[in-house]
């Protein structure tokens, strides 16, 4: 195991307790300690550790910090089975697949849908592309991290999946941060406004795939509230943000976008259509 | 029923359905005519509307459509309940209270956690603030638009209750909406990203009652990923957009605020701490 923060620790952890004999190497040491209580074995070096196992599961900070190990490990790699759970762009995937190729290991790329208290839980799952031989050879291991299921051989379309649902998570949050802020300036505490607003959400989500059924389709007509409903409930929003004295620095880019479409003559399009805003059209 | 948009409507029709006898008026009188098939009176202006009920429900587009309907009604508000469920910042919905009373009128404001689909169901709720008189002389049949709950006299309480989840909402919207720009421009259809993002947002849901308690206590110290961590996987996600060819309009506010949170010293406190970067502070 490579790196041992959150992810690294509770990836470990799982490992051990399925009765995995399990090295770990993490840059400050002391991160090892309770997991060595625990069995394991630490490495005094990153490549020390890959020389230790045939599967070798990275979970770094970001792919900067996985570029940097790797190439201290250099010829260390040679014949491992490299599982990746660091989150990054596709881009950065296919780079670290490219540079397995290049030491002789096996490259497949892994995006955990688990916060690290849930992770080998029935609530964790995994993407993974990249080697489909490492995601057969190992899965009986990988199972233990959680639901596994593998999105082809391009190392960087798990990472393409997880940063889009890594952007909509950051929506939310941005979201929830802003509401808190909204309440908390009318005195009205987060603890009271979260179960409304986490039911308010999950009644949401059937939209969501509504509005997933428009984008995929590129029709954006609808019989629910359109883009000019959006633009009055934005407006209505940030008026009262300015009148509570609570900033809209999440909100306003997408009242833009919004506005944009209205003013481009889709009024009475789905919120959908404000998709057709952000570029990267297929 | 003054206003027949999407909620306006449903709302008359719930108002129908439970033997109300109901009066509809809305500024373009052709979209009373279904309602009127199934038993409404049309009004010819709002203030005949008024005229003809003790009690009056109002669902107009936004804050400034009540306050030029209100303006044609005049004096034949007197006497009425008025329950106003547009949505408008709190102190929207204090202006039209104090319309209210200079008109010998009770105002009562009601925020509508439904959709127009789902109003009257055992999905819908709303929440009121104002006349507490109207709220209990009226509950019967307020019962029947969803499950009820008084906020307080404060007019705008409600409101500001609105605007928060309101303002959550299009944080996920947006997130979303950013997430299937990504995801198409990666070449994965909305549809199967989708389900994966509402089962990552449903696995948040306990992390934001998290986030609430550090909010209200203003202590952001935390064992979870910090925001460091935070700031590194949005760096991820930005980058992930650039090589994607995808605008981040939505995300970047949240990244420049946790930027100044890291700046500030802050990298091992909680994200909830960003909130402290929206202004209005208590």
């Amino acid at each position: 195991m490579i790196g041992l923060g959150n992810l690294g620790r509770a990836a470990a952890r799982v490992l051990l307790r399925g009765g995995h004999p399990t090295t770990v190497w993490n840059r400050s040491a002391d991160k090892a300690a309770d997991l060595v209580s625990a069995g394991a074995t630490p490495a005094p070096t990153a490549a020390d550790a890959f020389a230790a196992s045939p599967l070798v599961v990275v979970a770094l900070l970001d792919p900067s910090v996985v570029r940097d190990v790797l190439a201290d490990v250099g010829d260390a790699a040679r014949g491992r089975a490299v599982v990746n759970l660091t989150s990054g762009g596709p881009e950065d995937a296919r780079a670290h697949a490219d540079w397995a190729a290049e030491h002789g290991a096996d490259y497949l790329h892994g995006a955990v849908y688990a916060v690290p208290q849930t992770l080998g839980t029935e609530d964790s799952s995994v993407s993974y592309s990249g080697s489909a031989r490492v995601h057969e050879d190992w899965r009986a291991v990988l199972d233990l991290l959680g639901k596994g299921s593998f999105l082809g051989a391009d190392a960087g379309r798990a990472s393409a999946f997880d940063v889009a649902v890594l952007a909509g998570m950051y929506g939310m949050l941005g979201g929830f941060l802003h509401a808190a802020a909204m309440g908390r300036a009318a005195g009205i505490d987060a603890a009271e406004l979260t179960p409304a607003l986490v039911s308010w959400l999950t009644g949401l989500f059937p939209a969501l795939h509504g509005f997933a059924g428009e984008i995929d389709r590129g029709d954006y007509t609808t019989e629910e509230s359109g883009l000019d409903m959006n633009r009055a409930g934005l407006a209505t929003i940030l008026r009262a943000g300015e009148s509570l004295g609570v900033a809209a620095p999440t909100l306003r880019p997408l009242k833009d976008l919004v506005d944009r479409q209205v003013a481009e003559g889709h009024g009475a399009a789905s919120l959908a259509r404000v998709v057709e805003s952000f570029g990267g059209g297929a």
